[in-house]
């Protein structure tokens, strides 16, 4: 079998992830060999600063990325760079001209997806994209693939390691957001500057991926409504556990039947209440969860290490298998699958339930204000619960589901009636809760 | 895009799974097509008696088998009757042709699979089996191609629903076997005939099939050791809950480094006290889970209904679309993969822990006496508790790792023993116990 020649790979960055991707090419050859039906043959690295690599062969060393992709020997390109500048023009160069193409870079795929896919398509060559999402843990390949023969009507993930680390340690200590964001980063789970997890940007991505893919549809990182968990607060993580719930923070991507009989998708990261007997609600740390709903196959949970080099480096070798067997053997691995082109609802006419608690007035006639503020926005409360506390009273309101807007629009009254004093926890719930 | 000539698809069977696919092929036909690039079209099925079918139009209703594999309209064969014999010559017939097969027959691939791969791979056919494992979570596909550039160390699944909901039941209720097995068979999760289940013959035939595509070797049914669940009994459950434990049966597929540095695997179906701490501890009632252990990935978890219908016919349809596009694109998919060529360990030679609870007489010496069988045999004790019961008193031994045939005849000897009145509970454990 492997006396087909080489399958020759351009490796693109050489960092956490890469350095491993290049390891494991050196230390497997003979069993990637053995899969593939041909070797697997480095051809070149592209690095910033060769010097801080002395354990990859300085002949592979290059500083020119746009020469390694466009070199006609390469015939596939792992790209482990990150960013979208330079690094969509070195994939469209390397695609164009046939060569297949592995990526891990999230917010590529999310921003600049359709014109990547279709670059593949012309040239009839592969884009493979499983380490973009949810690292090592295999979900493009069962959501693309595994299930292509079902519905798929709803994707919950917990996609990002950071705020699963932070909200998990707000749930297990009552530590506030910023002492829990701060051990992250002392134990390297967040980074210094960690915008992108905490505001999730990193989530948003992974959700319009999830979406794009499950649905067939395209749905771009713009289209993600998200809200991140910088104003969680260890207030609402006690109201939280008060119903039997965790906080989390969600990717959620949704089929939504309209009222005209239509569908739409939802595509939204935020956090929310989960009940503690959620599968998802288990998930705790840096590990990441994607529980999915399919019509015919129910629900399914796929769980494991969400990033870290080796095992998003495990995603991206699987790929560089599936191309260089499909080079090797003949044929492509599936293309875009866009053909539902659904459009994609604004959060305001998602339906949603939320939490609210609220500082009262301790007297008669408070209860009713409150009601009346719901009831004029047209939603429908499924529990109150009353708590004396001296001079203040607090409500607890779960409300029935109702368009994101009403609910919105309802907590934007309370907080102008005289008799609230604060309102001390705003959430989205999901799922059964007390 | 669905201009491509029809994909002509024949079905054997069309019961429980079978009428589901039948369903789901007629009903989502639009999005089917959209997804292959070409409609799918139902060529015939084939069926014992006609007249209990309805629901499917007569003229694509036949008694024939043999003659619908034979048909050369017949692009693909989806067989979901079960049974190796006549199934294996039928599949073979349809392979050899160069048609291709999808099937959900863990038995006759666990049998028979080296010959169906080896007519598949001469045609240039493709032959997938989603089906065969967990239903309808997606898991030979991860394994044999999300983890193709990792290298798998150790899988472990719930991967029978009726013995998981018969043990789940003895657990949360403290029934007997035999009251869960009844109750398991009133509500419909146990066979009138539970053995295939009961007796493990189910389980070994996934773990055979899982072993194989994990670690790229051949691991046949015959070569599974075999334990099923019909001698665990209440105390067993009751025994490993005193240790934080729950009884589950479990496939286990391991690699295995041997003291001279070579590989060898062990594939083998037995209950085991696992830790509740244990993701699948946690996976309760009819429920499948599957635990993978990779170099790179690191731990990961795959969880979903592992039976019925519409899931069962969700994995087999995501396979025909698989297959349906290969066929219109060109390509294949995975070939078997068996390059490794390991050894099967037998289980005497497999490293395990055991629990064991003794009666014995509550006077001195009977440790020492306890202590040294174990001794002798060369098996190191973890933990002993001691507990008063009147005359008797109880021993619960948890024993270090050692080779599973020491540890049987240990077990033998204690049987032996003058002061030990009687073994209460003798069970594998896995993971860290108190």
């Amino acid at each position: 079998m492997t006396a087909a020649a080489p399958v020759r790979v351009g490796v693109l960055g050489a960092g956490v992830v890469g350095s491993q991707v290049v390891r494991l090419l050196r230390e497997q050859g003979a069993d990637l060999a053995a899969r593939i039906g041909a070797p697997l043959e480095l051809a070149g690295v592209a690095v910033r600063r060769p010097h801080r690599h002395p354990d990859i062969p300085a002949d592979l060393l290059t500083t020119d990325a746009a020469a390694l992709v466009a070199r006609p020997d390469v015939d596939v390109v792992v790209e482990v760079i990150g960013g979208t500048r330079p690094t969509k023009d070195l994939l469209l160069t390397a695609l164009r001209r046939g060569a297949g193409v592995v990526t891990a870079n999230k917010a590529l795929l999310a921003e600049e997806g359709p014109e990547l896919y279709e670059a593949a398509d012309l040239a009839g060559t592969d884009l493979y994209f499983e380490a973009a999402v949810a690292g090592a843990i295999p979900l493009i390949r069962p959501l693309r693939e595994s299930l292509a023969g079902d519905r798929i009507t709803r994707i919950l993930g917990i996609v990002n390691g950071t705020t699963n680390f932070v909200l998990s340690a707000m749930t297990a200590g009552g530590d506030s957001y910023e002492y829990a964001l701060k051990e992250a980063t002392r134990l390297g789970y967040a980074e210094a500057d960690p915008t992108a997890d905490v505001d999730g940007f990193d989530a948003a991505a992974k959700a319009a991926i999830l979406a794009s893919v499950g649905f067939h549809t395209r749905v771009g990182a713009a289209d993600v409504h998200r809200e991140g968990i910088s104003r969680v607060t260890a207030a609402d993580v006690a109201a939280a556990a008060d119903i039997g719930c965790v906080v989390k923070l969600l990717a959620i991507c949704e089929r939504i039947r309209r009222p005209d009989g239509g569908e739409s998708v939802s595509a939204r990261v935020h956090p929310v209440m989960l009940p503690r007997t959620h599968p998802l609600a288990v998930v705790d740390g840096a590990y990441n969860a994607v529980y999915v709903e399919a019509e015919s196959a129910g629900r399914l949970m796929f769980y494991g290490p969400g990033a870290g080099g080796a095992p998003t480096a495990s995603a991206v070798l699987g790929d560089l298998v599936a191309v260089a067997r499909n080079r090797v053997a003949g044929g492509r691995g599936p293309r875009e699958s866009a053909y539902a082109d659904l459009p994609v609802e604004s959060i305001g006419s998602v339906p949603a339930r939320y939490h609210i608690s609220l500082d009262v007035d301790d007297r008669a006639g408070v209860l009713a204000a409150v009601a009346s503020a719901f009831a004029e926005a047209g939603v429908s409360i499924s529990t109150v619960r009353q708590q004396g506390r001296g001079r203040d009273a607090a409500l607890v309101v779960v409300t029935h589901s109702a368009p994101d807007a009403d609910l919105a629009s309802t907590v934007a009254t309370l907080h102008q009636l005289p008799a609230v004093h604060r309102v001390t926890s705003v959430m989205r719930v999901m799922g059964e809760v007390a």
